[in-house]
């Protein structure tokens, strides 16, 4: 089996332990460490609630991306389609996998583009590996990535955990501010980084200040854990002392509640997505509540159709925008501005990390 | 099935779940982290303890009142019977369901009747929902209900979380404060608002203030969820995805024991009901000692009649205010007035509650 | 059966249920919130240490206090004998049961009568319930109590939840504050105030100050409760409204670490005894090092010889006192005087009652 | 038996029971308290990762020492053997149990010397009680057991709980300051100090000051609890009185994270090695974190070998380093140095510690 191959097989052991078995980090997202203050005097409709919302420009229905998660074999390439027409019909943005697969292999980018076919009117995120920009991705290919699902942002994904644990894994970080900035001046659109299940602390936040990134999604822990995920993959290879170590990573990470908090407490007014255990609407509007601009989900979305196809996609969708709304309404407000603005209590470890990282809410 | 017999069964379904299922909040009302000092040397007799006081004017034998709960059907209609029985033999207040249904319908309106019939000495507080409010309830029809159980008192029940989950709900809202202030300014009794699950905020309170109204029962989280009962509904009717929806709004709201502080620090002297998961005499003690005037009963009290009748619902409430004289006592106290000034110690997640929203509890 | 058999087989439920039943208070000492620092450079030897104390003027080998308990049946006439065995060999205090029965009747009489011939060398406990003392016990009768068992010291006890919760109690405590004073003025032996399992509150021990008593067990919530106690005999009576009232008061009352610092802001210096849930040396260890002079034990010691007769007790108390020193060494202490200083931490539930009723853990 | 007989038996006891049956504190050693901020921008290579530093100006590939354990018996030489190849072959230092039987007895020290046949190029640490210095362990004594493995360090482990809890144990430290002070002057080698699971407070590290000693090892709870071992002893000797004692010790002692803090805060740059309870890579860069210079391991590593040789032993070591590789990289660091300044929460009962010590946390 040659690289390419590993490649491959890889994607859909991802896919298939993220679907099928208990791929979830042992930390908390924190979030339940939040509680809305319901409000009960409402004079106005239910109906009157919007949640839409601007993605770079565009005009969405609600602040939820289905975040980049798959592509580059023809079972991730049947998931792509089924979400890109889901995130078309629900008017929200939709990343893909990462591409690197794709810019060798024409059938693996086939996988990819699919995305662009079926969501042409939604905001749609290209994405890469830290490592290939370590390793000097060119803008050349950074394009091709690009004109592939004719994107609207690109994403960086982060995964130094998952590189180091990876038997094959690439820990080779040491030119990437270099390759980073490069690549923001360069390429045609918005570059965004994406931590994909460890969090984002200030620190790190604070190394990007200048660089001209244009959004953050902070990935936090709490949701699907690449350390559970390559503890599963080293088990069927019989590593077992990288299962072990995966293991004890497990509840590693900033979890996205607090993740939130330390990229706007150095990023202001970026594009804030928090990716990383959001399971329901109640939790969407938690993360937007605490600063987010976007909550994402992968695991649960990809779940839905893996099992339901595109309907159970829509049913899923369904109940967390339905959700989303009703916290919306029985916080008192009409729409995202007010959602970040609403009391809200906060306890348990969130606050202690709240406290001792010097970190603030706001109530714009 | 037409809208009428759909509120008549709706009802009954309300009834069934509510004595049959786990129809309480997966959050809690709070109480558990109220404790009281005890205290020991006691220079009077237990006989001396009085719990009466006054509702509206009214002498009565304890702090309690028979939430609102039923009323419309041939069932309610017995259960309606057999509460108002227990409220004349306590002399305590009661108050009835909805009574929509009783406009329109004279057999409807018979199960309400009853109340006034076999109650006929101690306060009623007729009920009518803020939808009707909203959407413009008559002059006519409000004194329709206050007449229907000869009312001292008149409750518009909020409960825009279960509009919103009822596939038949009417979350529109849009014009309830303006309803609300013409009809306060013009029926016959006093108007109270009255949350049925999910609590009230100070928020929310202070929408209140200069329209009139004369009591406020929290209805706080932590008891009977109609979110829960409502999911319940769903899955009877197979709409999954609502079931879903409940479940996730099932700690949805403010506990009981937050809520009454924050009401308290809007309204100081307003009559305040605090009904909401409060389950025994110990725990009505702890909500008249957070500030509430009287403490309310649904779930507990209506159980104990369906499954004991009469004798069951007497055995329960025997039991309940048994247990508040003891509880008065023992904190060193003779009546209500001793209890409101009770020390006691405040743990857990409601001292977070208080501290973060800046509550008060006063000991007058 | 008259009154006398019922407070014959009172006596003797209580007994059977408390060494055959889970008969313990729902709510914790809090001493599992108390913590010693461990010390390791210890420059003497183990065998240095000694616990050794003062009981009113006697020297006693350690801190610890047989507590009261029974008297007046046969069965209970054995436990005595064996306690005062125990009580003798090991040098340490002993109490008995109320001696009420003991007043009237001669046999009953010679159940407590025992003690002093068992013990004749340790100082010895009387026993009689406050409402007695409300009710206008003579003197003559107290000196009979008190010569039964030729006391040192003569304990009234206080149980007001027990009294509201027997179907035969008397909560009559009207007079007791002035009884005690007549008491306390005219009884040939110093006069202690005795909680059974609800602990003491600051309150409660104002009420004591000038009234001349030398000292308080408080008796605090945690171990052996009256209410689990009552509620299985209500069972047993078929009284089930009893039954469950018990049940919503078995966590109820101080805790017994917690009531040690509310006495001792009220009396720095009184003889401070702490009975209630104390179940091994290193808890005697944390109640003298929270201000108690005394730990006392009913219900581990009880069960010990009812279990295993004077060997059972004698194996129970020598692992008690073993530990003690143990402790006090571990501690890095020599006797008590250095275990009332040595450093802790307090967390949990007991540090939030520390901070909200304003109290301090003395470091002498 | 005689005397000697029983020291062998009770080692290899001790052996038996550490690798076959529950062992640990029931209290926990409060890392689970210390949580990593995770850093995703990384800007050098998981290669460049250096974890080596210096232990007594030798050079070490790991801050890890395989912690003193056994010696004496035919089968802890074999253990110490293969403890010794792992230390050789890691390049970390080691160190032996108490060598008191090998003082005496020719074949005994041989299990002892292996160590230095076998790991002659790292530290190796002799070992010796407390008792033995209190009771005058002469120069000569202490130079055999230094040359016995060639020893760069010499131990004298403090076990005052254990001494009290074994049947045979001798609790005689009145002449131990002395003893040591003696020792500490006499001796070729530099002195550490060590606890074997109970761990060290401020106080006692106070009482140290001025001696000499050029370490601790604060051996603190949380892992292999001698209290549980004796206690399992006791069993099986039918001494139940004791196995009981022991449990009621099982939790007792200064958790391993506060014992850190609280010997740092007397002695700021003491070599500070933190034993008892650290079970992965990840619990190593917390010690280190929290201001050890070294982690110390003794069960986990004497399981791995006892159960799977040479190889499980190195089995575990690679997993353990790596982790702690992982963990510095993964907080931003190349080397101990960046990892003792990472950012940390603390929560829990260590922060309650670390408040009510007035501990710090030191960030150098
Ligand atoms: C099967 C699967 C594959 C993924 N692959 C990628 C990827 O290639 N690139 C990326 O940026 N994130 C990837 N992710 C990470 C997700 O975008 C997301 O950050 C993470 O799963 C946390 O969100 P969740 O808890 O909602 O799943 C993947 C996630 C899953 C479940
Ligand atoms: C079966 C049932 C029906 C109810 N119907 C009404 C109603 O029609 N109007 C109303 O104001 N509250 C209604 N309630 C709410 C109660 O008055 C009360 O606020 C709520 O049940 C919380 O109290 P609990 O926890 O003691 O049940 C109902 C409650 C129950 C259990
Ligand atoms: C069987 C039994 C009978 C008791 N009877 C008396 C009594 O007559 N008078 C009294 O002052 N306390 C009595 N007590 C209370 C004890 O003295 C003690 O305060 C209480 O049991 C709490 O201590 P413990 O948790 O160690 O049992 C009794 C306790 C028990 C277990
Ligand atoms: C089987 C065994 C024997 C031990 N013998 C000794 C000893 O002789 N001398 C000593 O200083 N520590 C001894 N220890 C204590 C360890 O060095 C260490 O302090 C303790 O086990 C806590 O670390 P752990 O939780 O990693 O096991 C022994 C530990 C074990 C498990």
């Amino acid at each position: 089996m040659n690289n390419e191959e590993l490649i491959f097989s890889r994607k859909d052991q991802h896919l298939i332990f993220a679907v099928k078995e208990k791929v979830e980090s042992t930390a908390t997202t924190m979030l339940e460490d939040v509680k809305f203050v319901h409000q009960t005097i409402l004079d106005y409709d239910f109906s009157e609630v919007d949640v839409s919302t601007q993605f770079f420009g565009h005009k969405v229905n609600a602040p939820l991306v289905i975040s980049g998660m798959t592509g580059g074999t023809p079972l991730s390439g049947k998931i792509n389609s089924m979400l890109a027409e889901l995130a078309e019909e629900f008017h929200i943005p939709i990343g893909v996998g990462s591409q690197r697969a794709g810019l060798k292999d024409p059938s693996a980018a086939d996988t990819f583009r699919v995305v662009k076919e079926k969501a042409p009117d939604v905001p749609r995120i290209a994405n890469i590996g830290a490592s290939q920009v370590s390793m000097g991705l060119s803008v050349g290919d950074a394009e091709k990535l690009i004109e592939m699902i004719d994107a609207d942002v690109l994403a960086v994904h982060l995964n130094p955990l998952q590189e180091v644990l990876q038997p094959e894994g690439e820990p080779v970080f040491r030119s990437f501010l270099a390759g980073l900035e490069k690549l923001v001046s360069s390429v045609s659109v918005p570059v965004i980084l994406k931590q994909t299940g460890e969090g984002f602390a200030r620190e790190s936040a604070r190394k990007l200040v200048g660089i001209g990134i244009k959004g953050i999604d902070v990935g936090g822990t709490g949701g699907t854990s690449f350390a559970v995920i390559e503890g599963l993959r080293a088990r069927l290879m019989g590593l077992d002392v990288l299962e072990e170590i995966a293991r004890d990573f497990a509840d590693w990470g900033v979890p996205t509640a607090a993740s939130i908090l330390e990229v706007r407490s150095v990023f202001p007014d970026i594009l804030l997505v928090a990716t990383g255990g959001v399971r329901n609407g109640v939790e969407v509007a938690k993360v937007i509540r605490l600063g987010a601009d976007f909550a994402g989900m992968a695991l649960p979305v990809v779940r839905s159709v893996y099992h339901g196809g595109v309907p159970g996609g829509r049913r899923f969708l369904d109940k967390t925008l339905k959700e989303l709304r009703i916290a919306v309404y029985l916080v008192g407000g009409k729409d995202l501005k007010d959602l970040k603005k609403a009391p809200i209590i906060v306890t348990g470890k969130l606050k202690d990390w709240i406290i001792q990282r010097e970190l603030i809410i706001r109530s714009e």
